[in-house]
């Protein structure tokens, strides 16, 4: 009984680490893409829902297929694993869903599947995590001056028409994203509020020099976290390599000197 | 009495340091600024307006509580201190004016305060202002051109309208910031000119490129300022090991020579 | 007989490699530029037709020159002198095409010429072409952003007014196009929809920053891959020979003690 | 006759070269840039333009001091000194033109003088002068593409609607650049023109994507170049000394090996 479970598991693993099993898979969730695309075009064709729902049991198939062929352990200890299980489960559980907008979100973040199946994304993605962290600073720091910025623009600007840009805090923070992308920020926002306070440039002038600043920061910090991602780990191992090998040589050349003296 | 007095000191600074001291300062800063935020929404609610108050107080008392602990020689020596503590002064003292604008604004500015408190908010301000010297030239030639073609365009096209673009030296200036960030730069701004006065691309095309190349002057700074901060420091200080260790190497090398020089 | 020909193809190949030939054929590009532009001014002028004409053929005797000089297989081995020759092959067979719009496309497309003609933008593109490996993931998780958001956009925002925005599947990538370039994203764009729909200031702000963020390390795989070009290699070279020298000299100390201790 | 002569030059000299001369000069530039301000907004003033004229004055007699103290050759040698020279003899000269707008315009001109007079300025703009040989290739590459979509959109849609778009060659190029600064190129220019010629978007989409990709390439150039001027020279210094002492050692090495091998 259970060699026969080991051979079955056996066979399961070879199915999924098979050359052509991830380009199938991948070549499925490129076709689940054209349908979803396709669906756009033509809403409530049955045969376009039908072939949808195939690929969700197929790809529920290979869940399965890699858990059993993997062995649960295995598999739930890589993190994008655990990705891919919960959209798929996603995927099923609110497929019968009474709220349409619920479900159609689902199936297409389906396509997002994309991400663990290929690894160049993979790793762009780990790589773009791996830079959090250096970026926690300065991302605390636009939230606090955005902030800053929103409560001002509320209590002054408040009564000023157009009331959809200031009107409240949360719609000072929208005005404020598009001021920070330069859209628009004196044709349509900065300029009519000058006209009924004349001293909102300084508000809007601070913001924009200090958003680029910040802008700027953000930049330069991506920038270096990735130069010092691949660069310097390499330069300091070879700089370690040649401390070491100065040290040996040290070692030779004193022991050769104590020789020569002993000698003597 | 003394003595009495150095224990009192002593058990202040051991507050003052405990590890849930900085954290709950953080929190109430945090705290105040949801209050803030909420007052954007129900404007004259008292409770809110008196829970205020409260943080103001507790903010003093933290304030005279790290005076006492770590002595105010110590204190004032950190210039971050000196921030901190010119802004709760400074909200004590405008929270009865009569100036309603002022108090708000003073208000607000209390949430500044979670940049002395939090480091890492701490360490951008600080490598901020760091290369900031970097920037002073490119920041004197971006003033230079801006007045250069503030004065240009206030000369030209004072009488084009609409007026409010370059009726005078300010309004042209805010205009070229607008132009610089190439917000509606073409469609508001240039192409209205340009149907009264023709040669006006020269101006706008010429600004445009040299904005845009002081521009990325300024981000190349920025960038190599922050470079040189880090790495090149750390490579210097290998390279000079690596000297020396190879100077180490050559006076043994070289008395190893001495002495089989002797011998023969 | 052969004698001849190789000297016929001898005295070609002189020509061909003449100093002045390749400024020649530069120079010939322009002016035929020029002739093009003139042409949007006057447009059914005979004259500058003709002298189109006349320099289609000049071209044509150009590569026909090239390729008898350096003999057809040296010719056709580099991939610029290939792509050369199909545009002046497109120029010919199109000429007399009855599609006037082809044609003027494909005589406009002539300019593009002077890329290959000039070592410096060969060069350019040489080195834009090494560096598309490295965007590929990159260029691929774009695409499916875009996918992504234009069908969530299409499918919950296809009703609302203007319909030229999320309509179709193709018009909302374009839609995205223009939102991820920060043109009037929030005054043309999000701010109509979100009238109507409230909550799509979670679809525009998270595609603004996931837009951003992708844009930003699109910027810095470019950099990364320009520095890794040139600076990386030298640099490994470097280390290489410092490691090899360091070899050596091991070896040599190695013999030293060899010796001593033999002696002793 | 000879002595007093040259001892005149050297009263001279130590007056051009005292420590408050140059801030004197950059000190009345500032001043000559106020009152041009001041103008702008009271037009037609006496008392301003006689300043003006006075500091004309004081401009030309200080450039005969320097001239006098350093000695025509020393002074003409200097680009920057050429440069400032013909600031303030084109100032003099066209003082008394009658074309206002010149006269104007070269007054303004004279606050470039800020330029060769602040050694800050200077060098960014000797720096930016040095990064223009690496830079000659991508701006001949953007001319190029320019160019072509210019004579294309003029070709394909001169004759729709509203014709300052593409109407003209000329016309072309200025919206073309408007359309790479992103500036209300979907909203303006390519929405209407999308509405009557379909295909527009591949024009538009295949222009941002080209244009956006020569700007990048610009910036990473710029910044390659500004990096190699300043780093590479100092690592290739030091990797050269690391080089040159591994030479010694070893020649020390072999000559103990030599000696000892003798003795042997």
């Amino acid at each position: 009984m259970r060699q026969e479970n080991s051979s079955f598991r056996e066979s399961v693993r070879r199915i999924v680490e098979h050359q052509y099993f991830q380009p199938f898979v991948i070549g499925l969730i490129l076709f689940n893409g054209l349908i979803i695309i396709t669906e756009t075009y033509i809403t409530g064709n049955q045969f376009l829902i039908t072939l949808d729902k195939i690929i969700v049991w197929i790809f529920v198939l290979e869940l399965v297929l890699k858990i059993i062929g993997l062995g649960s352990r295995t598999y739930f200890s890589d993190k994008w694993n655990i990705f891919d299980f919960s959209i798929v489960v996603g995927s099923l559980v609110f497929y019968a869903t009474p709220f349409v907008s619920v479900m159609r979100l689902i199936r297409v973040l389906r396509l997002i599947r994309m991400i663990p199946a290929i690894p160049a994304l993979r790793k762009i993605i780990d790589s773009l995590l791996k830079s959090v962290p250096a970026l926690m600073g300065i991302l605390g720091l636009s939230i606090l001056i955005f902030s800053i910025y929103a409560i001002i623009g509320t209590t002054f600007f408040s009564d000023v028409l157009p009331a959809e840009f200031f009107g409240s805090f949360h719609s000072s923070l929208f005005t404020l994203l598009q001021v920070v992308t330069f859209e628009s920020w004196a044709s349509q926002v900065a300029r009519p509020i000058m006209h009924e306070v004349p001293w909102a440039w300084v508000y809007f002038v601070s913001f924009i020099i200090i958003g680029a600043l910040v802008i700027l920061n953000l930049v330069v910090a991506v920038i270096l976290s990735y130069l010092g991602q691949d660069d310097d780990n390499v330069r300091e191992e070879q700089m370690n390599q040649l401390f070491r090998e100065n040290q040996e040589l040290k070692k030779d050349i004193q022991e050769i000197k104590q020789i020569l003296l002993e000698k003597k």
